[in-house]
C-alpha cells in the first residue's frame, strides 16, 4: 500500500515504464519546469507542442536541458491543444498536460466529441491524493476543480473515480466519507439526501469495492477521538481513505487550507476521460506539480 | 491588537470584569469542565440551571469545587434552557450558554419570539475565531455553524458581525475575503453574485470599517506569494483578517480541518442576538471551550 507521494513517485519511478506525456502550449518555465524532474528520472517522455525556439530558450534559461525533450511546432494555444489531445487519443502519447493555454480553451479541446478524451455521457471530475504530516496515510479528496455543484450521478462517478485511484495506490476497499456540516440528514441539506441514495447504493454492490457512510463531518470521518465522544456508528470510524464534499465552494477551500496551513502537497488530476489529462494550478508548489506528472503516469498504466 | 487567543483570554481576565453566565441544564462534566477554569480565574460567574444535586455531585466527580458555582434547581432540560435564556434577557445574566439540553431546544428557546435573544428580523449566525500556527494572525471565519445557505442579506448581516468581533481584538479595518473556489465571477457560483453586491456596497460605506474583496479563493486570501504568482490585484494581498464561506457545508469542513490538521484552536459564539449566546461542540478541546467562554465574556462587554 502507497501511504506516500514520495512513495508513490518511487513506484511509477521503479516501474520502469516510460509514459508518454503530450504537452499543448508548452513554452512557459512553468510547465518545462515541473516536467523536467520527471523526464530527468526517466519515467516520462515529453512532447512539447509549441513555439520550437521559444521552448527551446526557456529550456535554456531555466537550466533545464533541452535535449531532454521532444519538441512539435505549433501555431497558436489552441491548435496546441489539440494537437496534444489528439495525440493523446490516437495513442502516440498515453497523458495530456495543459501547458500556457488557458484552462478553457485546454478543456474544450479535451471535451470536444469528435477529437476529444470524453467518451460520451462520462462525467469529468478531479480527484487529488492529499498528503499532511498531521494524517497517518494519504486522503483522496475529490472534486477540488470540475464540477461546482454534483448531482446524485455526478457524485456517483465521482466517488467511482476516487475509489479507482486508491485502488492504483494498493488499498482494496478504500473508506469513503460523504462529507456535511454533520452526521444528521436533513432537509435543510439535499446533499445529505444524495449522500443517504449512494449508502443504499454502496449497500447493494451498485457503487463497489469500498466502505462508504455519510452525511459525516470531517471529524467523524477523519479523527477516531471523535467518533468515540460523538458516539457515532460509523465503520469509517475516522479512518477515511477519501472525502468526497458536497461542492466545489466546499472542496475547494478545504484542499487549499490543508496545503497552505497544514503543510499539505498533492497530486491531482482529471478523471473520466479516456486518458489521464494533468491540469495544474499555478499556484501549486513545484513538489506537488511533480507529483501530478507522476500521478498521471501511475494511472496510465491502467485501462481508464 | 489581539493576534491569538491566549492574548484574548488575558485581556478578559486583567480587564476586572466579571460576567455572568447562565447555563441550561448544567449538569454533564462537559460544561462543568469548560467553565470551571473562566470562574475559578474570576473573570466569569456561573449561574449553573438544572437538578442542583446532580450538578454538585458531577463537579465533585470532576474535580471541581462546587463552591465556586451558583446553582438554580430545574425541572428538565426545557424549562432549564427557557430559565436561563429569560434571566440572560431581564439582565440577570450576560451570557446564556447550553449545558447538556439538545442544541434544537436551545436554539427554540433563544428564538422565542416573546420571551427569547433574538430582535426581530435579525440574523442569526456563528464567527469563530481561529488560531493556527501557519498564520501570523487570527482568522475571523462565518458561518461555521447555523446559516446552511447564506442568502445575500444573511451573508451581509454574518460579515457585520465578523467585522464587528474582528473590531473588539483591536482590528480597526478588518480586511474580509469572500472564498470561492477562485477569483472569477461566473454564473455558474451564484454566491459571486452576492460578492460583488457586497463589494460594492462596500465601496458604497454600506458595510463599514472594513477591507473586502472577493470573490477570491483561499490562496489569494491568505497567502501574499499567491497574489503575486496569479497577478490578481486585491486589496486583501493575502493577509485577510475574515473568511467569509459561501455555505455551511464548505465553512465546516474548512474549520474542522484547520482544527484536526494545522493544530487549530478556536474560540466562537453565535451572533445576531441581543446578548453572547455560547454553544460549543462536544468534540472541540477543552482549551476551546475555556476560549468560547473567554470570547462571550469579551463580546458582552460592549452592548452587542
Amino acid at each position: 500500500m502507497i501511504t506516500s507521494l514520495r512513495q508513490m513517485a518511487e513506484t511509477v519511478r521503479s516501474s520502469g515504464i516510460k509514459r508518454k506525456i503530450a504537452v499543448g502550449w508548452a513554452q512557459d518555465p512553468n510547465t518545462i519546469g515541473s516536467l523536467y524532474r520527471a523526464v530527468s528520472e526517466g519515467f516520462a517522455e515529453a512532447l512539447m507542442i509549441g513555439r520550437r525556439e521559444q521552448m527551446i530558450s526557456t529550456c535554456i534559461e531555466t537550466g533545464a536541458d533541452p535535449e531532454r525533450f521532444t519538441f512539435i511546432e505549433a501555431d497558436d494555444e489552441k491548435s496546441a491543444a489539440e494537437m496534444a489531445v489528439s495525440m493523446t487519443r490516437s495513442g502516440e502519447a498515453d497523458v495530456v498536460m495543459k501547458g500556457l493555454v488557458g484552462t478553457d480553451k485546454f478543456l474544450r479541446a479535451v471535451m470536444d466529441r469528435e477529437n476529444g478524451l470524453l467518451p460520451p455521457r462520462s462525467v469529468m471530475s478531479y480527484v487529488c491524493a492529499v498528503e499532511i504530516p498531521a494524517y497517518h496515510k494519504l486522503l483522496f479528496i475529490t472534486d477540488t476543480a470540475v464540477i461546482p455543484f454534483p448531482d446524485l450521478d455526478q457524485k456517483v462517478a465521482m466517488a467511482g473515480y476516487a475509489i479507482n485511484m486508491a485502488q492504483r495506490f494498493g488499498i482494496k476497499k478504500p473508506s469513503v466519507a460523504l462529507i456535511g456540516a454533520s452526521e444528521k440528514v436533513s432537509s435543510h441539506f439535499p446533499n445529505t439526501h444524495d449522500y443517504s441514495v449512494m449508502c443504499k447504493m454502496a449497500e447493494r454492490g451498485q457503487i463497489a469495492s469500498c466502505v462508504m457512510d455519510g452525511p459525516v463531518d470531517l471529524f467523524l470521518a477523519c479523527d477516531p477521538e471523535s467518533v468515540k465522544i460523538k458516539g457515532v456508528d460509523t465503520p469509517l470510524a475516522g479512518n477515511a481513505d477519501i472525502l468526497l464534499f458536497p461542492s466545489l465552494e466546499s472542496c475547494n477551500p478545504f484542499y487549499k487550507g490543508l496545503m497552505l496551513f497544514a503543510g499539505g502537497e498533492l497530486a491531482g488530476m482529471i478523471c473520466g476521460t479516456s486518458k489521464p489529462v494533468v491540469l495544474m494550478s499555478r499556484s501549486e508548489s513545484e513538489l506537488s506539480k511533480y507529483y501530478c506528472v507522476a500521478l498521471s503516469c501511475l494511472m496510465a498504466s491502467q485501462k481508464q
